[in-house]
């Protein structure tokens, strides 16, 4: 549905509409002009040649270094999608099944879903602040469960999973012989103090994107940090699929993480305004919510909503939200993107309050 | 093979090792500087976001009115790899098998076995001047085939199917209701008239690339034309995996369309220049080879050489070619790619004629 309503949002502009978009994580930002006269210089330079296809050695050796792991464990990726659909494929094309805790991006269920693979959901709840129960989690994992994926800082509730609670969840994983995929796009932009999966130990799989941290979501890059094995297998993947990403799109990436900590202080600072506003906005309705710990989305919930059929209404007034069956069994809740100008977001939730009335 | 000295090569290259590359269909030659400038301009007037998973309209429409299709049968695709990995996982994921027609690109093969595909090859040869065997092709066909794959011009043998040939090949396909996936990377720049499958009818695919034409290797893009129950599988796997070929690299691509004619023109009189020097040294040796009918190689025989050997210790002397064994059972030819100025092809042939001595 996520996708259905972002495709129809696309047609409606392009047919000259004017639509306030809050339906998807796609920063209005423009990408920091540094980061496009690296790709320029880049290309200028030559570098529009076949490369290597588990990525350039300069940008995963700067990765590696940020996480603390060799150059080789880290393999650049067409966006963070690839990711699931790739380790997916690799680790679970002869069986196996994945659990994965809801609420969820979409992309991993409709990944899991054309590759075949089963997949088991935990689900956390509003009610219960969105607690993970471990020992459900135990249960939910069996003999055949190769892989946990999870999303910290969490899309949609832009909820981080506490230290302790992470651990834990690192603790059954491991016990279990389970790799976590561990999904951390919003991390670099948290407004809390997040760790990573990596922190804790144990077989991980990290993966992460350029696209949120530094408005290139459209250049389709990212990476992963996984085992040399795992990294082996996917750099064949690569070669016979896509190649590599482009080099001067990774020497971009490259110039962005340069610039990091400037570029996402600052992108932060715009997201914790606008979550603010939001917040200020919606505490005065009947939606629950909860207080956002990272860009770029607020989950709320309205008692007895169909929210399939409420994001077909709004597109209708120009309003543009995904409905939370996007992310599992959500239908009272919706994801509201605040990737917008503050304006446009005050104009936005204006008229959904107005359709909730 | 093809892969292994690629990477070695670069490795040797990346230790400041000069390599005369005559192994890889990656064009000496820069992406024209107009082409750069239009992607430029793209990602400063904001195509820096996701965007269609079928590609740009603009884009898919251009290359719509070339192949006389409509725009809803053209897919952008991250290079044509991509279209052979894909399209085999997506017709034969539940079984059949596919024909290949050799010599063949190594891709194919390697997409086939990654995917588990079942493969069969029918081999042409030197000897009888390449020529497809029509009753074996029958033949080798049976009720699960559903893919015959071929390259038209040929890689590695530079040669062109004949119209009646290749108006044979469509008619077993349609009558054995096989769809053809058809290569035509290299038609844009082929030296003689080549048709391409589609203008023969039934139901074909068509693969095409930036990558050769417009020496855009490393930008990652190319396209399928196919039938619109394909287009949308392939929709979904793209949005499943990659999301979008980057909108800039799109409008670049846009821009090579416009400027096609002087571009491939020059680069076609280039390729001629460097296959006729070729070909004159050659001849005073005792390899064996068809004259290229179209950039970018030419495949010569030896008799009783062992390729990979030959290949592997050509390293040594720093010059890099492709063993016959990359495309199918041809151990006793070798792949040169005339992707290098005049003067390194001369010298490079130099060295391959003394090591043959």
């Amino acid at each position: 549905m996520l996708y259905e309503i972002s495709q129809r949002t696309m047609e409606l502009e392009s047919e000259g509409k004017k639509i306030i978009k809050l339906n998807i994580g796609d920063p209005d930002q423009p990408t920091p002009k540094e980061i496009i006269e690296a790709a320029f210089e880049a290309m200028k330079h030559g570098k529009t040649k076949y490369s290597f296809y588990a990525g350039e050695k300069t940008l995963r050796t700067k990765l590696a270094s940020i996480h603390n792991v060799s150059a080789e464990n880290v393999i650049i990726i067409p966006g963070s999608k690839w990711a699931f659909f790739s380790i997916m494929y690799l680790l679970l094309k002869n069986g196996g099944n994945a659990v994965i805790l809801t609420p969820y991006w979409t992309a991993y269920e409709m990944a899991a879903k054309i590759l075949g693979v089963e997949i088991r959901f935990l689900k956390a709840e509003f009610d219960s602040n969105w607690k993970i129960d471990i020992e459900k989690l135990r249960n939910l994992i069996d003999q055949k469960t190769r892989l946990l994926i999870l999303n910290n800082p969490n899309n949609p509730t832009s909820k981080v999973l506490e230290n302790s609670l992470l651990e834990e969840i690192v603790e059954v994983a491991n016990d279990k012989k389970v790799t976590i995929m561990s999904d951390e796009v919003y991390r670099d932009l948290s407004f809390v103090k997040t760790k990573s999966t990596l922190d804790f130990g144990g077989s991980q799989i990290l993966v992460n994107s350029f696209s949120k941290t530094f408005a290139m979501t459209g250049w389709r890059i990212g990476y992963v940090v996984v085992d040399k094995e795992l990294a082996g297998k996917m750099m064949k993947l690569n070669q016979m699929t896509f190649t590599n990403v482009p080099v001067f799109v990774q020497e971009a990436a490259l110039k962005a993480l340069e610039l990091k900590e400037k570029i996402a202080g600052e992108m932060k600072a715009i997201y914790r305004r606008r979550a603010d506003l939001a917040c200020k906005i919606l505490s005065e309705t009947e939606l629950k919510f909860t207080k956002p710990d990272a860009p770029f989305y607020i989950f709320p919930k309205y008692a007895n909503l169909d929210s399939e059929k409420f994001a077909f209404d709004l597109l209708d007034k120009r309003v543009a939200i995904t409905p939370g069956t996007s992310f599992g069994d959500y239908r009272e809740h919706f994801r509201i993107a605040l990737t917008m100008p503050e304006e446009e977001i005050k104009l936005g939730l204006e008229k959904i309050c107005e359709a909730l009335e």
